[in-house]
C-alpha cells in the first residue's frame, strides 16, 4: 500500500529518525558541512542505520539525500542520489516500509531566488528518484514557504504522492508567513501531506502543527499531517530554532529527549490528528521505537526492536537490587525529572540571534 | 606489537566504548538483562559498532562477551563467546587494533563465593579466548576485589597479558577494600594493567585512579593504568555508582558527556599517568574519537574518523551564519556551559541507595 | 509639590516597597491573613519600615491599609486606617515624601459585585484619608477592571489625585479585559496615574506596562505610568501570578531579586516611559535604594541610604582578599549569574492553576 | 538564670540572627566595611532588629559589636561598644533573654600575630562589657585557633562565662587545625561553650559541629555546643566559606534558606546534641522563629512572633483558592523543592579561591 492509502485508511505511519547527527556521532558525517557523500563512502554505515530505524518500527525509509543536490556535491550528486535510493530500498524491502525520496532547500534561493535555477536543481534529484522508483517524495527543511511551494510543484511533476515539511516554529517562515498560511500554500501547490521537521524540539513542533492544522481548517482544506521534531528539548530557542542556540551542534547532549519524552510526543501528536510521526536530528533508533510502542495499541503490533525492550521499564523487574526493580513501572518513568548531572550549567540558554 | 610492548614503550592505548547502552539504543540489547546473545542474533550490528570504534581511534577491540558466561547464557554461551571473538578479530585486522577477551563478575559469587565454581565459569570463557587466540585478556566490572583476584588468577593461566578493572569509586569495593588496596591485590595476583571501568563518570573515575596509583606507589608496585569511565556525568552518585541514580537506565540522557568533556577527561587521565584510556556505558564512537583527538599530539596521528570532524568545531568556519562561524574555536567549546533545556528538572539527584 | 506636579515636571517618583511580606519575615504580619492590624499592635515596626523606605529614596509613603477595610477588620477598621495615616505622615515629613492612602479589592465584589456595597466600603476608608489629609490616593491590587473603576470613582470624589493599579499580567484581568483596555477604563474613570503592582515579577510587570501604554496611545489618552512589581522572579507563573506558584508564600526565597536585577528593572521602566517606579511583595529597602541609585543621574541626587552603599559594589575595593576586590565593578555584578546553591531543585515550577 | 545554668539544665538556648547582612539590606550598614557605628548613628534601627529577634524566640541578645574594636573604629570604639550594650540590654529586659558581649578576630593578628597587641584590643572591649555587666561573653568569627584561644583567655579574665566560635568548615582553620582540635584548644583555654558561626551554610556547619563534638569526646572533654550558621545554602563553597563564592556579598539571594530549611537545621542540630542554636549572616527574624517553632515541643512554649505565624503553613487553610489551602500542611513544605525562577543561572558556583 502506498503512503496515501495508508494514511487515508487511518493508519499511523511511523517515520524514521535523524541521519546527520547520528552518523556524525558514529564518525561518518561532518557537522556543519553535513556530508551526504557518506552513502557512497560508507554504504554499510548508512544501511545499518536504515535497518535500525526499520527494526524500531519505521514505515518510511527516507533516502539519505539531504543537501545532496548538484549545487553542493557537483559531479558526485548523481551517484550519491542513486546510491541513497538503493540503500533505502534494500532495507525497506526487508520490512513493511516505503521509500521516500527527499529534497531540501537550496543555497541559491537565498542568493537570488531564481525560480528556474532552483527548480532545475530539484528536478535533477527527482529524475533519479523517478528512475529508482521511490514510493513517494518529501520536500523538507524549508525556511521559506515560497521555495517549498516550488519544490512541491517540481515533485508533483513526478506523479508520485508528495509530502512537504517546513523547518519553522510557531512564528512562521523567514518572511513571517504563518504556519497556517504555509500549510495552505503547500496544499494548494499539491502536497498531500504537510507538516514540520527539524529545528525545534517536540513541544514547539507540536505547537506549530496545531497552527498548521487550524490554518488548513480555516481555509477549508484537507491534508494529512506529518511531524518530525528534533530529539532535543529546545524550549528556549528563538525563531531560528536550535541552530541559534549556543549548544549547537556540539553541546546538545543535555537536551536529548528520553524515550519517555518521545512517547509523550507521539501521543500528543496522535491526539492532534497527526498520523505521520517521525523525528529528525537527535532522533536515534530507540526514539523511533518509542513512537511505535506508544502507538502500538492503535497500530495493533509492536516493532521488531521491542523484543529487546520492556515497555515502561518492565525489563528491570528481574534486577537483583530492589530499588531498581521498583523502577519497572510506568508511573516511575512518566514522572521522573531527570537530573543533568551538571550543577554548574544553566537549564536554559539565550539564542545567539 | 602486544599490549604490554605498546604500553611499555610509552604509547597511549585508546580503548573502545560502551556496547550495552549503545546497542540498546540501536535496538539490539535489552536493558536490565543486557543480552549478550546479540553477537549471534545480529552480528552485523555488533561488527558495525566495532568498526565505528576502530575508525574513532580505538586500539583495542573488546570481545562483546560481557556477562556472556555459562551462568547466564546456558548452552548458548560457547557460541556467543566464539562469535564475539570472530567479530572483534575481523574488525581489528582492518586497522591497528588488538583483540581483548573480557570476563566479568558472576552472580554466584554474591550467593556463596564458591571459588571453585566461580573460577570454573571464568575458565570456560578463557578456553574460548585461548582457542580464538585473542591478544590479551581483561577482567572487568568487579565489585569485589576478591572475585577480581580469582578472575586474574584464571586469566593468568592462559599465559596472555592480563588487565583488570574494578567498577568501584573512591570509596572502594563492596567490602570497603580501598582503591589502592584493590590495585595492589590485582597486581599481586598477576595483572599487568589495572584500573576502573563503568559505574562512575569521568571525574569520579579519575579520582579513583589517583587512589589506585598512590596505593601502588606506596606498595612499591608497578603496573600500567587503565580507565574506562561512563560517558555520563555522575557527581551525585553514591558508592554504588550510576545504577543507584534514579535516572538509571532510561533517563540518563541529560548526563551524557559532550566530546569536549571527554577531551578534558583524556587529558587529565594522561596527566595522571594513565596510558590505556577508553570508555564504558554511554561512550559512543565520537567520545572515543575525542580521546584520540585530544591525545593526537602525543600519539602522532589522527584517527580515520577525524576526516569527518573539525577539531574544536573548526568545521563550522564556513557556516553561512556569522554567529555559528564564531563557534569554530577552542575557547568557545571549552568554556560552554551547556543548558539542559529542562527548567523543571534539577541538576543533581539523590541516589536510591 | 504634589504627585501630579512632580510627574508633570518630568520628575522620577520612587515608590516604596512591600509591607506584607517584609513584616511577615520580621514577625508582625500573618501570611495568608495578611493582618493589617499590625499598625496599631506594633506601630514602631511599621514606622521603622516606612523610615527604611524613605532613607532608600522613596518619595511616597503608602499608608499600610492594604485589606484594612471594614469588611475584613470589622470595628477595628477605623482605628487601623487612622493610625496607618499617622505613621506614614510622621515619616514622610522627615524627608521628601508624599503620603498616599491606599484601598484594594474587596471580597464582596467576587461574591455578588454589588456596586453600592463595594463603593460604600471604599468610601469609609476614603473618609479617613480625607480627614487625615493624605496627599493622594491609590486604588491597588485589583483583579477586575470593573471593581477598579468603581474604586477610582469613589477616590475621585475626594478631589485628590488618583492612581490606580491592577494586579494583572499581560493576559489581562479575570474577565480577559486586556491591559490596554484596563488602562483606558481607569483613565476614563478619572485616574491620573495607571499601572500594575504585585503578583508578577519585574520582567512580566514591564511587559504588562508596555501593553497598557500602547492601549492608552491607541485610545489617544494620556496618563502617568506606574509600576510596582514583585521583588521575586516569576517567569513561570500563569495568569494568576505568583500566588499560584507552588512556592507561594513560604518558599519564594530563591526567586528573590538582587539589587542588580532591580537596577535593570528601574532602567527598563524608565526607558518605557514609566515615571512612578516602586515595588510590592519581596521589595526590601535595598531594592528601593537600587531604583534610586539607578536613576540618580536622572533625579540628580542619591538617597540617604546610599551613604551605606557603594554603587556597583565599589565598597569592596578595600577588601583584604584580591579576588573579592575584583568584584568592585559594574561589569562583575551586571553579568553575574547567581547560583541557587540548590542542585536538587528545578529552576522553574508549574503553577498549580 | 545564666547561660550555663540554662544549658546545664538541658534547656535549648535560641541565639539571635545576623545583623550585618540584615541591616545592610535595611540601609544602615555598608557591605565590605560592615560599619558597626550604626549603633550610635541609628540606634532605633538596631534596637528594632534586637526586638524582632526577641519576639522570634531568641534567648540571647548579642551586642552589635562585631569588628567594633579600637583597631577599626579608632576613637569611636568606646561609644559604639557602650551603646551596643545598652541597646541589647534594653531589649533583653523586655523578654527572657541574656546579653552577650562579643569580640571577633583582628587584622593585626594576620599581620604579625603579636599576642600582646591583640590581647590589648580584646581587653579594651571586655572592659566595656564588664562595666555594662553583660551576662556572658562570646569570642566569634575566628579563622585561627590560636587567636581564638587568646580571645578566650582575655574573656576569661572577666570571670563571666565564655563561648567561643570559629568561622571554619570541616577542613579546619587557616593553619589546618581540625575542627576537633580547635574545640579542644578552646575548651582547654577556658571556653564553656564552643562551636561555629558564619561563613558556611546549615549543612556544612553541622558537619563541622559533628567533628568538634567528636574531637571533644576523643579528648575526654565536656563543653556545651553552639552553632550559628549562615542563612544561605553553600554546598559549593571551599575552605574559605561563602566569601569566596562569586555571589558574595551582593548576589546571595537565591541561596537564602527557607523557614523549612531552618526547621530541619534546628532539628538536626538538636539531634547532634547542640543546645545553643542560632544564626549568622542571612538569618532574618523569621529564621530564628523557625528554630523556636521546631524546638517548641522541647522548650515547652512558642515565641511571641508565632502569634503571626501558622506552623507548617496552617495560616493558609482559610485561603479562598483551594490549591493554596492545599499548601496548609507539613508534608507540602517539607517536600517542596523551590524553584529559583532563574533558568539561565546554574545551581552551583565555583569558589574564586
Amino acid at each position: 500500500q502506498g503512503i496515501l492509502e495508508r494514511l487515508e485508511s487511518g493508519e499511523v505511519v511511523v517515520g524514521d529518525g535523524g541521519f546527520l547527527v547520528t552518523l556524525e556521532k558514529r564518525g561518518y558525517v561532518k557537522a556543519g558541512l553535513w556530508t551526504p557523500e557518506v552513502v557512497v563512502e560508507h554504504p554499510d554505515a548508512v544501511g545499518q542505520l536504515h535497518m535500525e530505524f526499520l527494526r524500531a518500527g519505521a514505515n518510511v525509509m527516507q533516502t539519505f539525500t539531504f543537501s545532496a543536490s548538484e549545487e553542493k556535491l557537483e559531479s558526485k550528486w548523481k551517484d550519491v542520489n542513486a546510491t541513497a535510493c538503493d540503500l533505502a530500498r534494500e532495507v525497506a524491502d526487508k520490512g513493511d516500509a516505503l521509500v521516500a525520496g527527499g529534497i531540501c532547500q537550496t543555497a541559491i534561493y537565498k542568493q537570488d531566488a531564481d525560480e528556474a535555477r532552483v527548480k532545475r536543481l530539484f528536478r535533477l534529484q527527482v529524475e533519479v528518484f523517478a528512475r529508482k522508483n521511490v514510493d513517494f517524495l518529501i520536500a523538507e527543511y524549508f525556511e521559506h514557504a515560497e521555495e517549498a511551494v516550488w519544490a512541491v510543484e517540481v515533485l508533483k511533476e513526478s506523479g508520485k504522492p508528495v509530502a512537504a515539511t517546513m523547518c519553522i516554529g510557531p512564528e512562521g517562515d523567514k518572511n513571517d508567513v504563518t504556519p497556517g498560511e504555509c500549510a495552505v500554500k503547500l496544499v494548494k501547490a499539491g502536497a498531500s501531506i504537510v507538516g514540520v521537521n527539524c529545528r525545534f524540539g517536540p513541544g514547539i513542533s507540536l505547537k506549530t502543527m496545531k497552527l498548521m492544522k487550524e490554518g488548513l481548517q480555516a481555509a477549508g482544506l484537507k491534508a494529512h499531517l506529518m511531524v518530525q521534531s528534533l530529539g532535543f528539548h529546545t524550549p528556549d530557542c528563538g525563531k531560528g530554532g536550535f541552530v541559534d542556540l549556543p549548544e549547537y551542534p556540539f553541546g546538545l547532549e543535555p537536551r536529548t529527549a528520553t524515550r519517555w519524552d518521545i512517547q509523550k510526543y507521539a501521543r500528543e501528536a496522535y491526539n492532534l490528528g497527526v498520523r505521520f510521526i517521525g523525528g529528525c536530528c537527535g532522533f536515534e533508533p530507540y526514539h523511533i521505537r518509542a513512537i511505535a510502542e506508544e502507538l502500538a495499541p492503535e497500530r495493533g503490533f509492536w516493532p521488531p526492536a521491542s523484543d529487546k525492550h520492556g515497555i515502561w521499564g518492565s525489563g528491570l523487574n528481574m534486577h537483583t537490587k530492589p530499588w531498581i526493580r521498583a523502577r519497572a513501572r510506568r508511573e516511575y518513568w512518566e514522572n521522573l525529572l531527570p537530573a543533568s548531572g551538571r550543577p554548574f550549567c544553566p537549564s536554559l540558554s539565550k539564542p545567539d540571534s
